[in-house]
């Protein structure tokens, strides 16, 4: 049985043994233990201000867009789509393997920052090379759109006939569907998207109540959104008068297998639904923040129960994949919104960003935390004497001090996929 | 003459050479020119995406305080301050160079992010002692309490005798004088601080509207504070029915030449007198956040004309020194909050962290631009192809995604302090 020894070991979010050792056996955690490892385990071990935990996980990701990284930094939301991620694609379209290395480039910085499980959203495969490239785990969204379609029903079929070669095309990686905003995706499609998910037990993903311009359309049946739908004739494919919130309620979409993104415009009631359906929220505090959609009311969404993990989203918005600092930043601007620390600790954040992760996109039984019989998805950490520390608290030291450059070790099932400085 | 070449040379905020370089002699800029430096010139050269700037400045901090990372990292301010850094100060106090360890480690770490400037507030003078050791230039702010005397006219009079010995001790080092905050400096003795430094020529630099308990205190006369100067017979030394900002401008305190940090909960119409009075605010957005103070209105400040700059405040209360990430956290938060992006740049944040920083300080003639004339104070930074780019906007690249560990050269006065790895 291999071992790797620490300072510290964050068994999940507030479980810390110090010292600790995992061990670990074709690729699953056989053995937690505080203390010294037994003598005849074969031993990595960290250093004196080592820190091993479970992989992070980012639950909401377009790792192909890796190449968009500062489209349009000077833009909000709407503008942001139309002036950069759009021309975007379509300039990364023309480039050979343009995606390929988009995906690549945003697969090795989330590993190098200790992502060992990246929940991928995209039209197209890319990402799935990426993380089959660098070992890391997955879980691939298939996004659904038709809001462009010409009609619903020849869009529903080719899109059907599409989902059905999926499986093939993944060789066994695990998929599910993404019906892509409530907005861009038309009721029909996104019921009938949900319902094949439901019936094949897949994991459904979403962007929700992601901008006002969103909220308006269906709220105040106003705005850029409103118009162009308006201008094509397509406005009977929508209901309106509620939140998207309520609206994907209405349609019966909403649940613990569903996995939206963002929810920064979510009322008071929308969070009620959100608890009572158990839908996750992944929240991006650094994407929602940049393109000044507002903050999200995650310290309300905790209080009132709501499933809530962390995501990068995609280095268009957001510059940098860095969940280190999305885990900080979740903390630090919850904190400054809502005015209170209470609920709102490293600890907390560390629990959204594995074992939340993890059930969110479907693998808690797997992974998101150590112990014996899940996976072996570790990550090592050596604190900086001269920039972290004291140690009383590991949890403090990752959340508000770690950085991707403090990732010595990264282990996916067990196996080595990083050691800081080159892929392994 | 020495030279500095790179890809990229952010002159200021707004104007870049790409390619550029810096040249120097003295320890003084000479030139500032685009393209490739003349052949007679000794040049160092980054490599192709490399980006040359000036040095940043954190005009807030407390380098003494380095050693109390992580206290109450669960608490909001006034809890951080009566569970965290009273005690934390207590402890430190009784090991033997406590302080001055700290404050070594904080100037270390902000060297080693790229930070030539350092506004240090203090009650001792173990900061300067460690800026001396590493080559920053700084300024110093002798904090000034009064709160817990007995009677202000004693404490002045010794405050004043102690303020006397002041240049001898700091040998040369730049200084100004800090009442501390308006509650814990009363009313007469931070009016005689300010006197005094007015009439030397000094900078003032204090704590302002930064928590609800001080807005409290001095608008609703309730709190924690305001019960504990009751029960010292202390409340007829302050003025009470207003903000602490409308405080300070009826005391005639406030001016271009007063660096106040903070600013959290600056009300519009204190808004208007910090602009109105050419009042400086070191925005410190992780500090705030993280003790649950609130976000600053920094958007607002801005609009209306408001002199901000940017701080990191100490490792007490951010648990780490990184100005790239200040900057960042600056345009996020600020665009969250305010809902736009306009006037929230990448620009924006680099002026506020460079020029804005050095004339808070008053040494906005000596350094804070590339420009000839000024201190050679430059900072190269080496951006990675994985995790930055593209390159488009350096400036962008600087603040979205710059880290602490891009910087590759510390230059202070022409010298190198610093160079990736190791202190010169």
């Amino acid at each position: 049985m291999d071992a790797i020894a620490a300072a510290h070991v964050i068994c999940k979010a507030g479980s810390v043994l110090s010292p600790g050792w995992v061990g670990f056996e074709n690729g699953v955690i056989r053995e937690v233990g505080s203390g010294e490892p037994p003598a005849e385990l074969n031993v990595e071990r960290g250093g004196p201000r080592s820190i091993l935990m479970p992989g992070l996980v980012s639950a909401h990701a377009h790792l192909a867009l890796g190449g968009l990284r500062h489209v349009a930094d000077d833009a909000g939301f709407m503008e942001w789509i139309l002036r950069g991620i759009l021309p975007g694609i379509e300039r990364v379209n023309r480039v050979e393997n343009g995606f390929l290395d988009g995906a690549l480039q945003s697969a090795r910085e989330l590993l190098e920052g200790g992502v060992t499980l990246v929940g991928d959203s995209f039209l197209r495969l890319e990402g799935v090379f990426a993380l089959r490239t660098t070992g890391q785990k997955g879980v691939f969204f298939q996004e659904v759109f038709g809001s462009l379609a010409d009609d619903d029903a020849t869009y529903l079929e080719e899109t059907m006939s599409a989902l059905d070669q999926l499986p093939d095309q993944l060789g066994g990686f695990p998929f599910g569907y993404s019906p892509h905003t409530p907005w861009t995706c038309p009721a029909e499609v996104f019921r009938a998207t949900v319902a094949r998910a439901r019936v094949e037990g897949r994991r459904i993903s979403t962007h929700l109540a992601e901008s006002e311009e969103e909220h308006r359309f269906f709220v105040e049946r106003r705005g850029h959104l409103y118009e162009m739908s308006e201008r094509k004739g397509n406005l009977d494919r929508y209901r309106f008068g509620m939140t998207p919130v309520a609206y994907l309620d209405q349609l019966g979409i909403l649940g613990p297998d569903v996995v939206a993104a963002h929810g920064v415009q979510a009322t008071a009631d929308d969070i009620e639904i959100l608890a009572g359906t158990g839908t996750w929220i992944v929240h991006c505090p650094t994407s929602n923040l940049k393109l000044a959609e507002g903050i999200a009311p995650v310290a309300a969404m905790l209080d009132a129960g709501v499933n809530v993990a962390l995501g990068t989203d995609s280095a268009a918005s957001t510059g940098k994949l860095d969940l280190f600092e999305e885990m900080r930043t979740f903390v630090h601007v919850q904190r400054g919104a809502a005015r209170r620390t209470e609920g709102l600790s490293a600890s907390v954040a560390i629990d959204l960003a594995t074992r939340a992760g993890a059930a969110a996109l479907g693998l808690g039984d797997v992974t998101g935390t150590l112990e014996a019989g899940k996976a072996a998805d570790v990550i090592l950490i050596e604190a900086d004497r001269r920039r972290h520390g004291p140690w009383d608290d590991p949890e403090a030291v990752v959340v508000y001090t770690g950085t991707p450059d403090d990732v010595v070790l990264v282990v996916v099932d067990g196996a080595v996929r990083h050691r800081r400085g080159s892929l392994a």
